[in-house]
């Protein structure tokens, strides 16, 4: 039997590439894609790209170079994910919410050989391209250049907006459509290149393979059990690890992409009545988007439409007041480095039985290991054995398979610490219920280690969250002279205009604390703000709080006094563009 | 990019056992297996197949090594698909209706190293066993040994039946629950060895490699969209291609699989009603046995069942009657050497539109490819062209991708013959509808070429099973002195005791073809019979019919008379044990 070899027949090297052409064979007719005014059909959709992708070779674009795009969620955006692998180049989405300074970074690490952008970042990409130019000549790179530039003009109402000599749809126009994609030879030639957010350390490039990203679209479509054609908003950004892989997912079901500009209630209500969407992603922040929608732009829902979401587990009522809207929420784990999710909480037929209460708490965790994944566990971080499956002893989670990363672009040493032991550590502490299912706790460093009993700051966040006065809370460790450490609550509190949310003091938090939680988890200090400090991508940056925290005072017997005021310096980056949504990812992913 | 190295964190082979796994981990309390009075939960079935694995590593099987098995559908066959490979060996699952004869053939060509029986197939068995040790002693191959010999005895109600010195509860029992499955080192490595049926050559052994079983399951639970906790009735035989890959589909989906001994309408319909059965595949011919039950076999079934079904179209009255009775059809086709069905008719939404009769004919078509299947097209076989897609012009249908065979087992030359030109050819022919679905016409060689016109021989029995008085069809050539070739049908009537069944002459038949079929495709005779010939796995046998065909005479203004008596030599294998249905595929998968 070994002498049986593989050949072009039998053997083909798996990539998400297949599914655009099989969408163009068989879904020819259907529609790809919406965009305001814009409709297109499968077969159109792979002669683009086809034309893209052989404009690409043309501009000298092939093996492992890199196509990075700035862009919000539209058509062009959409057709990079299959033109630039159809090339044979890595396709670069860049997080809109970064900076110039990060931009440039990102450019000069990957060696960016095209840039992409969309008219609305043009400011914000010259700014990073003058950065970039400044830093090659000062430290004199003669073996790297500047990457071509080519603006991305709104395909509906287009604006005239240029920056150099390069343009999306005149490519498209010119490029081959009957250009022969490049031979993937191996499928662990690499994809995607995306940056970490770099919450902990500076960004690191994380590459995908073709294998990889093959291999998780359909994990994700048979986790999130995605049927056949879909109509698919595109709430979550692309550049969130490709959209967690359903920019491939919704060719491979034949699907419909309704792309928008900016994710408001209103624009997301109208496209849903308008095209009937079944499902979309997005972080929990974005519940918060759609419940607060003004009358006006609120749109009623005729079909339900399934959310896929990520981060930290929307709370019980949140939950419930989005599903009475006729939303139905899934709820997932991932991280950049796992392509996405890696975990889908699968709902169980016997679930349906329990009361509203425990269907949320089930509802919250983070779930079941996605199909090829071959292997999740939660390891004690000293011993590296598994937790036992008790639902309190926590650990480290890591995991194993096909949708891990190839690793960090042009740093061995962090790659080869990722995957020490045969396993990627994800850095997040969580458990293991009896039934398989895991919850994660907290990340390993926010973990509070109070009297050697570990506290997860997650945990009495959620308790925070259920206060109906309070709008956003983040728990740290805050030095203690008898326990080590003890939980800090920074909690932001709706205005005092709303009704019954004035004068909230800092023991009514404490006192709702003790009601919901062990007395070792109550927090010892609440500090109200007015604003959490946050990372471009809407991420609380706890070490900033970590850093308050640890001026304030604590008495041996508990009280707590402030050496400082609250008032800190907010590296918040400047936004060049406002009308998205901030915040739009609370998740790692 | 490509100094990013594969390792056990990112890079784990591609195999069907994970699903297992990962089903005793997250389903772990679900049942997987219900038969008769027996139910094991997901944990024991890892279990019990680890054990079983570790008691034939035991029994010095390892890698390469081939165990067949004769059997049912009974839970130790549904086993044998993760234990064998979990130690390292490859599954031969034989079709239960072959004869003494064949079976010797098989043990023989792929060298079985242990060989499980049912007890109901031990007679059988034993004559195959004694042809073998004949057949050894008499070639002298010193370098073979007889297979060792394991009797599967009936779990519920033990028979104590027993050929040589093994038992499979036995094996269990002895087996190491805590055996750590052989690492599956590389994909390619061998998982299963399925013989094909031989209606047209000798049998031939089909491979299937580790990442082929993988990624076929994958597509087929996407293709038919089977969700999650799906309850499967086993009335596919296990021994068909894995039974489409769903032994380890319904582990990948964390279903129950409802096992039954024999495909009997009682049996299915008693037990889709007790355990509220949502799935099965079967060939069409299960549709007449479920149509057909008595009274008393009947059980009125109160969810929808989805049937997969491949082979030829059911007729759309057929259809229509198995839908009333709560059964969803979807039409697959596929064979052997593709891991089962390699196009699935994926239904439209847009088709709930249409009327009745044309939703039927939608149905029928044999639709579009998998989606792990890289390539599927329909080519002229002298150009190697691709047909237009005018649902007119036929070709011969070709596959390529990672659902195809590794290839026969030593058998290099028919196998580089199949995979010639970079494409497994089917020997199917059909045509490309302007939607992408392909329609099988017919095998290349059941073509029937009058007066230059191709006939499909599928497309003139189609007409033929719309005659109310005909049970069963069969086209073939016929040789004509003016146009070369001619349809000749061969039928099988409704029981003249049958209301309005009695008299129908050959020229009812042929006013009822005109009716149907343009005129070039109306038989130019027709002939009645008892019973059509067929094989051991009940596919009609047209070679007998042709060269009972070359023996009419045809005069040149059409008319035709018989030669010879209709009676021929029938090389029906004999049956061991007849309780199950015979016939049970029409299909050639």
């Amino acid at each position: 039997m070994d002498r049986l070899p593989k050949c072009e027949a039998n053997y083909v090297p798996l990539t998400p590439v297949t599914f655009l052409k099989r969408a163009s064979m068989v879904y020819g007719d259907r529609t790809s894609i919406i965009y305001a005014g814009v409709r297109f059909a499968w077969h159109q959709t792979y002669q683009r790209c086809r034309r893209l992708a052989s404009a690409l070779r043309s501009l000298n674009v092939g093996k492992n170079n890199v196509v990075s795009v700035l862009a919000p969620n539209v058509p062009a955006m959409y057709e990079m994910h299959f033109a630039v692998p159809m090339a044979g180049a890595v396709l670069n989405t860049i997080n809109t919410r970064l900076d110039a300074k990060n931009i440039a970074n990102i450019l000069r690490h990957s060696e960016a050989k095209v840039f992409f952008i969309d008219y609305m970042f043009v400011p914000l990409a010259r700014d990073a391209l003058r950065l970039l130019m400044d830093d090659l000549q000062k430290s004199g790179s003669p073996e790297m250049s500047m990457p071509l530039v080519a603006v991305i003009d709104d395909i509906d109402s287009p604006t005239g907006v240029r920056l150099g000599e390069l343009e999306y749809e005149q490519l498209v126009y010119q490029g081959n459509p009957g250009y022969v994609p490049e031979e993937i030879n191996d499928e662990w030639d690499p994809i995607a290149l995306n940056y970490t957010s770099g919450t902990t350390s500076a960004p690191k490039g994380v590459v995908y393979s073709h294998r990889g990203a093959y291999l998780s679209t359909l994990s994700l479509i048979l986790g999130w059990e995605m049927k056949s054609e879909p109509v698919y908003l595109w709430s979550l950004p692309m550049f969130h690890c490709n959209g967690w892989t359903f920019t491939w997912g919704v060719a491979a079901r034949g699907g419909t992409n309704v792309c928008i500009r900016n994710t408001t209630a209103e624009e997301m209500y109208k496209n849903m009545a308008l095209h009937k969407v079944t499902h979309m992603c997005c972080a929990p922040i974005v519940f918060n988007i759609l419940l607060e929608a003004k009358p006006q732009e609120h749109r009623h829902i005729t079909n339900t439409v399934e959310i896929l979401t990520g981060g930290a587990p929307p709370p019980a009522p949140l939950l419930e007041k989005i599903e009475s809207l006729g939303f139905h929420v899934v709820h997932a784990y991932g991280l950049t480095e796992a392509t996405g999710p890696a975990l889908v909480c699968e709902w169980q037929k016997e679930w349906n039985k329990l009361p509203r209460e425990e269907q949320s708490k089930r509802k919250a965790r983070q779930g079941i290991s996605i199909l090829t994944l071959a292997d999740v566990d939660v390891k004690d971080v000293k011993t590296m054995q598994s937790v036992p499956r008790d639902g309190k002893t926590m650990g480290e989670i890591v995991l194993r398979g096909s949708s891990i990363m190839m690793g960090y672009l042009k740093d061995e040493k962090t790659t080869s610490k990722a995957f020490d032991g045969g396993w990627f550590a994800t850095g997040d502490v969580g458990v293991i219920h009896p039934d398989g299912y895991l919850e994660i706790k907290d990340r390993s460093k926010d973990v509070i280690i109070s009297g050697g009993e570990n506290i997860s700051s997650v945990e009495v966040e959620a308790a925070l969250y259920r206060h109906p006065s309070v709008v956003e809370a983040s728990v740290v460790a805050m030095p203690h002279p008898k326990w080590g450490e003890s939980p800090c609550a920074f909690v932001t509190l709706k205005k005092k205009s709303e009704k019954n949310h004035g004068n909230v003091k800092e023991e009514d938090i404490i006192q709702h604390c003790r009601k919901n939680l062990p007395h070792f988890m109550v927090p010892k200090k609440v500090q109200f703000m007015e604003d959490l400090p946050k990372t471009s991508t809407g991420k609380i940056q706890k070490f900033q709080l970590r850093a308050l925290a640890k001026t304030f005072v604590i008495s041996e017997d508990g009280n707590s006094s402030n050496n400082n005021s609250t008032q800190f310096n907010r590296e918040q980056p400047r936004y060049y563009h406002q009308t998205q949504e901030q915040s739009l990812a609370l998740s790692r992913l």
